[in-house]
């Protein structure tokens, strides 16, 4: 088995430095499979990464390892951490960009581990002060795809740092939420999730002026140019544009905040 | 053998939709090599993704699947298709995705044979209605690396979509043609092939207000910012300023037309 | 050893011609793992390839390959080159594209090769004008990945391309640098390298109509908006702006000078 290592920064497309991880894995573990999840996570967003890394990795195979790095912290006093989270494998800064991964364990009480990386062993041998993403998280996670055992890496921790991962109020009627990530088609996902349903199927969405009289199940539903609502692929409600680009029209941010309620 | 999956999406680079679409693939089929063509299709523009799936595909080894997704139809009655067309496989929606390729191999004469995906054992066990990607074409394509035949996959059908694929025109004298796409150094590819000179060597192009007077080899028989017309490695006619850019220079656009006339 | 091919070219992201090299590498050589470095470098702008390149190769593995294609130049008569540099393997233009990686390898007194590629045998049948490193470039990284002997590809030649890599100029009190890369988080990676401090710890950098009062070794050591000047993970001196971005604060360009003076 030669093992998964999927990557998720901020570093971008114009650069080296996702080509340099690459290299630094391929040197200790030769044979591992590696996978872009994204590089263009907005700079320093360490909210948007956390997101997009539960976003992907359930769809990985058991035993997958995700190096996630995005680190305004690098530098200073800040932790590197590696993790296990129920099947799967994560090494990242210790700032939050495994919250929404760590709820979700916390959800289905999946057994999780964490480590403060520690054993400079399994670095670089030229630690810089800039790039730990080459310098530290690659090469652990090469070494956790050959096999190295979590508690080799350093010493367990207990309290990873957690974002804030906002939450639905409830209101007379229904649920306050927000926008929480914008995607590249321009579609509207909320932090609202099936369960605030609570098995009603009747509901209008509120966003900025406009009024969305009901859920849909699919795209097609709608007519080109309609804004629809529906829980989308990621598991959130969305609001969508049908062949459009509901950010656009709508001038949408992360943040906004939406109303559902029932109808 | 492992096997080749090769991407071609309009799904961008900020999301996590492709990422998580390799995941799925290796979850199926571990071993598999996946390369990305181009995640960056113009949103929902299905003839540019079958322009550059065309393109694409020759250069790879007998035996390897595409996966094309440019899919606005998600979630609607359009059927999702495995193909094989002469040595490959191809997975996508029906939507005309595959003209380009299909085309080639009716010119061909290749052997040709199309599947509606119904049997849902290939594919994730929960389909959401707007990423198919991920539910539907990514693990049908490892199964087929895996050696799942096509007629495993759904009924036999004869009638993809297709789109019209546009041929120059004869004229007075020659052709007029157009561009049908504009690569990301801004040179114009028309739809003029080779056999349209019909052994002629003599021709000038004529597009907006610019003539040209021959037919060049390559980029060295012009000077830096000379506009110049080659059949480059798409195998097209292209239109290209030596060391520029014809698209910013002369305000192109896909469907533009242009003349060419024996001079 | 399946062998890893890595590739640096300024193709973008939405095209398919990245996507054909790695379907004609692995039509040769079928088990090798291929790594993008960057395809983003400025379109011809083949110094910023080479700094790129010199950049990435020293952290893959010995016997890695990397293929280059930064090639305003393509169907001219400059020459295709193969090179080995000290552990590793090069195919590239012959346009100043290896101009860093040879003076490292000088510096270093690394043994170094370099062979004219004329054996057509090792390339596509059919060669365009326009795209080599589709049909000349990447079919000799993949021969070379099989095993095939850099002799086997052309004659030897003594006499590749160098660009003039800018040195920083000794100054009364210091040295005058200059910028040679701006990379995605804005960060003015300068042509100083740490053997210009001659041992000396204080230093002034003089940037614009900006004064920075001494070296840090790390972001932390400045507070979010402050300017400052650190060796970073690149080996050079760089000026960053601590959890901003310096290029747009400053306008900044590659090119500009500053100066290092002892304070």
């Amino acid at each position: 088995m030669a093992g998964i290592v999927a990557l998720l920064t901020d570093f971008g497309y114009r650069d080296h430095y996702v080509g340099v991880m690459k290299g630094v894995i391929w040197g200790i573990s030769p044979s591992v499979q590696i996978a872009d999840i994204t590089h263009a996570v907005r700079p320093q967003n360490v909210f948007e990464g956390a997101f997009l890394l539960a976003q992907a990795y359930p769809y990985f195979p058991p035993e997958s390892i995700f190096v996630a790095v995005v680190d305004p912290g690098v530098g200073t006093q800040r932790r590197p951490l590696a993790a296990r989270v129920g099947d799967y494998f994560f090494v990242a800064p210790d700032n939050g960009l495994l919250s929404f991964v760590i709820r979700e364990g916390e959800i289905h009480r999946w057994p999780m581990e964490f480590v403060h990386l520690t054993q400079s062993a399994y670095w670089l041998p030229n630690v810089s002060r800039s790039f730990h993403g080459r310098d530290v998280f690659a090469p652990v996670a090469a070494h956790l795809a050959k096999g190295v055992p979590l508690e080799a890496l350093g010493p367990r921790i207990e309290d990873p740092i957690m974002l804030p991962v906002p939450e639905p109020f409830p209101e007379e009627g229904g649920w306050q939420g927000q926008i929480i990530y914008i995607d590249v088609f321009g579609n509207l996902i909320t932090n609202i999730q099936p369960h605030h349903l609570a098995g009603d199927l009747h509901w209008k969405i509120y966003y900025k002026d406009r009024e969305i009289d009901k859920l849909v199940n699919t795209f097609g539903e709608g007519r080109p140019g309609d804004l629809i609502a529906m829980f989308d692929s990621t598991g959130y409600l969305s609001l969508c544009i049908v062949n459009g680009n509901a950010e656009m029209t709508l001038n949408a941010r992360v943040g906004d905040s939406l109303k559902m309620l029932r109808s």
